[in-house]
């Protein structure tokens, strides 16, 4: 099929861009040591996760117990879920695929690792746990003065094994803290197996952080322009574009799009929810569910109604979210259509 | 099942409010005359739109063909699309839903009416047309200027029906501009079956706009912390909540919820994500995808791991294109399960 022949709104990734990104970070952390662990949130799509794999990808990381299930049920057998995973519900069904398959979890505080520890009994299992720590981006994470209890605890129940540690987004300016980490362990007598690092902006600056075994970043894949903004990739590294059509031209300075936050979602970078290839000019500055709002004031060519543009979202994590499919393209043909399998997984 | 027994987040849907709110709509419209036409995007549930025109409306609105083709096949056979439904593929499968529904568009251009007769005429049916007119929101919509050609237009051709004029949001404030879009076409003699106006908070001021034949509303049927900011609802009117756990909790003034942008979505009112029932003082400030970041530093009380929080969302619409089913909760009974069938329609 021709991509002209797909209804818009269609979301498409180009598949020389992003082969071209897998193997650029691939060999980015090939080249420094680091086992790469691609983030799957931002694709949701098993068939791209084994192209990393076989790329050279120890694993993959999500973040939800029921993303794991999509995934390994798909093959893709070495998990991290860096998140603490709390409820004896969802312990079971963590501690159910640890069976058959390298699952690592981690853990901020002695209430998570308790709850991993019993549902890794009731299965007579070991479940593989990071303790996360606290960054600057002050989310999820324990503090360095519960790191060596939280440590130990792991570390001394046998059906846990304490497999290191994991910080996000691991950016230069937390060296110190995780080395004062993992100086406290070395003097509790505790071995560390993996230092996780997180995120596709601290990624330019993984050579610097010599404690790191392992990089988990997932927006490479596809980039945004969000990234593109920020200077991590350039416009031709971005493989996804939403494949919109002007259905409205209400003035001569507006356009409207068929393209709202139901498909583009509604994070912003100064102020525009993305960036339209056609017409680099215009200002993507509003949207309603199903309507995008164009300012075209800046723009000396201007579309008319039905003409078809290629808008590079903000954040295309979320976009793939909202898709029950998305569309592989090489030289104008569709190659692939993939449906996103762990779209919507919450659990 | 008790809705304990429900994983978080879940999407919860108050039973004996959303009744309440079907109810209360449908009489306000009864008592001023005006025919009733929900908008599906709120709840995207075919069983849902049932019970709204059960109680009284004359039929659907929504904003996709997709969406109505869902709608459609389970039985909700008037259907109104306040939208330029654009393209060749589109235009043939709304004329497909015509053969055996009443289907009525809106459209504000010329080259639009052209693209709905042509694919009329190909099946030899007709198709109802509203006139979209422009208003202060500034998004679609036609000018008084090009009113009467587009009226005309459409009242020529033999496979289109003029309806009538469509405006969204229908405030008071364009009580004069109706008034002459009518005059125009009285003066032409053309007949206005509908008037069509919409917008939850628009409706509060229905009754001032005589002119208006139907109302479009569609977030009155669960409300959300917007709607309730904007005072057009009070807080126990709020049909819609999420379930949530307390999944970490890093120092003294945060938790951390295990639901973020793909469970709430990324809209916000006065910086905030959402309000939690059981902590009215926390501070809903942050989301990513899978994490929620709370200020509970004006809270008296404060939640531990693994406590259960109900949030009201930002934007109930948003929120149900996210997930793939709804619960319909009665006196903590999980009473129906809902699959959000026109969940991510957006073709």
């Amino acid at each position: 099929m021709h991509v002209d022949e797909l209804e818009t709104p269609s979301v498409l990734i180009d598949l020389d861009r992003m082969e071209r990104n897998i193997s650029r970070m691939q060999t980015f952390c090939n080249e420094r040591g680091l086992a790469f662990r691609p983030h799957i949130k931002t694709h949701k799509i098993p068939d791209i996760a084994r192209m990393q794999v076989e790329a050279g990808a120890v694993g993959i990381a999500c973040q939800k117990v029921s993303e794991a299930e999509v995934f390994t049920a798909a093959g893709l057998n070495d998990v991290q879920i860096p998140y603490n995973i709390v409820g004896a519900a969802k312990t079971a069904r963590l501690a159910d695929l640890a069976l058959y398959n390298r699952i690592t979890v981690s853990a901020d505080h002695l209430s998570v690792v308790a709850g991993l520890a019993d549902a890794a009994r009731a299965n007579d299992i070991t479940i593989r746990v990071l303790v996360e720590l606290a960054t600057d981006i002050e989310r999820a994470g324990a503090s360095l003065d519960d790191l060596l209890a939280l440590a130990q605890r792991i570390d001394r129940d046998e059906h846990l094994h304490f497999a290191g540690l994991l910080l996000y987004p691991s950016n230069p300016a937390m060296r110190p803290m995780l080395q004062e980490a993992l100086d406290i362990l070395h003097r509790a007598g505790l071995g560390v197996d993996v230092v996780s690092g997180g995120g596709t902006g601290a990624a330019r600056y993984a050579a610097e952080m010599l404690e790191l075994t392992e990089l988990r970043v997932g927006t490479y894949i596809f980039n945004d322009w969000s990234t593109v903004s920020k200077g991590w990739a350039a416009l031709d590294d971005c493989a996804m574009a939403v494949r919109a059509t002007v259905v409205s031209r209400p003035t001569t300075d507006r356009a409207i799009l068929d393209s709202g936050s139901k498909t583009l979602a509604s994070e912003t970078v100064d102020g525009l929810y993305g960036h339209i290839l056609e017409y680099p000019q215009a200002r993507l500055y509003k949207l309603n569910e199903e309507h995008g709002y164009v300012d075209l004031s800046a723009c000396d060519d201007r579309p008319v109604i039905g003409d078809v543009v290629h808008v590079v979202p903000v954040h295309t994590c979320v976009v793939s979210n909202l898709h029950d499919r998305l569309y592989g393209v090489r030289d104008g043909d569709v190659e692939v259509t993939w449906p996103v399998a762990a779209r919507g997984k919450v659990w």
